[in-house]
């Protein structure tokens, strides 16, 4: 099939016309939903591409436990080939690379003004029994976080510092949602991510674990500046409108608050997450 | 005119009905550049504008230097006329109302759902060198912001963590942007902001107010954890891609980094704003 691509790339890949095709139905539906049915994270534009080939090719290569990303299909639009020719050619062996027409590549993509290149990747975290582990696992659970882009965010400041992973309840947009994505700015390829949990056995699995549970809670008496964030932690971080349900930050072993001027008590939830999660590094000892 | 109006309202309030109509014409613009060209701010819906209500009748009970916030004038659509008559009624006796049919208000609104009421606010801050003179001001300076919901999701987190001021230089977007209103979450109405400095004067009355400069760069050798942040401070914080500009951040008096996982160097630009405002804040002893 190499023989009929007017492009030459060492790769071989397939033309694929018909909207109808099997692959670009694949594409269609998880570009919409971020991920396809088994799970794979449907990506678009070069930005994001570029940035999962970068961990598929630096896969292992973190010093601490991870999610292994590898890419495993490819799709462009046949006018932006030779544009991202250095990108396919890096491509590893075993990714399918198909291509269509501009105008199929168009009614499959997501976006409105699509970059011509989209790409399904497989996003492998460690085990969560070997997350909980650790000497001293550092958590942020997501509980009820509607906005994709602030879920994105925290992944980002979870990554930046140093968290271990990051768990959602049921009622919490996907960390695979194409914006939480691209608002994580690469953290999704690589941040152990475990999604939608039932309440009751995520925190039977904390609690055999030995992880400390502390609730976000603008209400608390006691500020994370008075209080020892270190040792093993989870994080509970509530929605956007409402903050962490009550019931749930009862469940919490304790309950804290960020030190704000007296008459303010919310900020922005990924900013509460991102002090949160500062504040527990610095305390223990991130430089 | 008052008697022409089906609904009954404590206050009088005149019908615009001609889409050429001045005041349509101003609210027009006012809602797509964020601000009529006198500087009042022009919002729209009624969570914001109940926001600003309520600054206008608190205004000056704060016990810290804030804007004082005046509603000058309030536009809703015909049918939700009876819906917002609570609010209405609370309405300052100065400020004008005025009711058009609702495919006007459509005309005029900015937003794609219009909910029926619109307001100019006059937000007035204190004056710039009274900032300066506070026994220890801590500004946030904005150098190149160009997300409008990073920019307003920094000055909520500047009001939270007590900073007494935002400034920004001409190249950062409005602090009036209506997506910088609507993300700051009713602190655009309160904290102290001052758009538009020129680089070299806005340096000059910072140096000659004794206020020390810091710049926000991933690359410094020093971490804010490891630095003292209290006294007269001011902290520069570039745009969302790249950072501070290389001159200004040399301009300033110290360089510092977020401490951050080996081998990551960026969060969010308004989070990393957040967490150099909460490591000033908590130095200085907020609770």
């Amino acid at each position: 099939m190499a023989d009929e691509n007017p492009i030459r790339i060492r790769r071989a890949f397939h033309t694929v016309v018909s909207p109808t095709n099997s692959l670009l139905k694949l594409y269609r539906s998880a570009l919409r939903e971020g991920a396809t049915r088994e799970g794979w994270m449907a990506i678009e534009g070069p930005v994001i591409v570029a940035e999962a080939l970068r961990e598929d090719l630096a896969a292992g290569n973190a010093g601490y436990a991870r999610s292994a990303s590898r890419i495993r299909s490819v799709l462009v639009a046949s006018s932006a080939t030779e544009q991202f020719r250095d990108l396919l050619e890096q491509l590893p062996e075993d990714a399918e690379l198909a291509q269509a027409p501009d105008a199929v590549f168009r009614s499959v993509a997501a976006t409105v003004n699509p970059q011509g290149i989209a790409a399904l990747v497989e996003v492998q975290p460690p085990e969560f029994v070997s997350i909980l582990r650790q000497r001293e696992p550092l958590l942020l659970i997501g509980c009820g976080v509607q906005d994709p882009g602030n879920l994105g965010t925290m992944m980002r400041s979870a990554e930046a510092f140093g968290a271990s992973a990051l768990a959602t309840l049921k009622s919490t947009v996907s960390p695979l949602n194409p914006k939480a994505v691209r608002a994580s700015a690469g953290a999704a390829f690589r941040l152990p991510m475990y999604a939608g949990f039932e309440e009751g056995p995520l925190f039977t699995e904390l609690d055999h674990a030995g992880v400390r549970t502390i609730a976000a809670d603008p209400y608390a008496p006691a500020a994370i500046t008075a209080c020892d964030l270190r040792g093993p932690l989870a994080i509970l971080t509530g929605n956007e409108a409402g903050g962490l349900e009550p019931e749930l930050s009862r469940r919490a072993e304790s309950r804290l608050r960020i030190p704000m001027q007296p008459g303010i008590n919310s900020i922005n939830a990924a900013t509460a997450a991102a002090i949160f999660l500062y504040e527990a590094a610095r305390q223990r000892g991130l430089k």
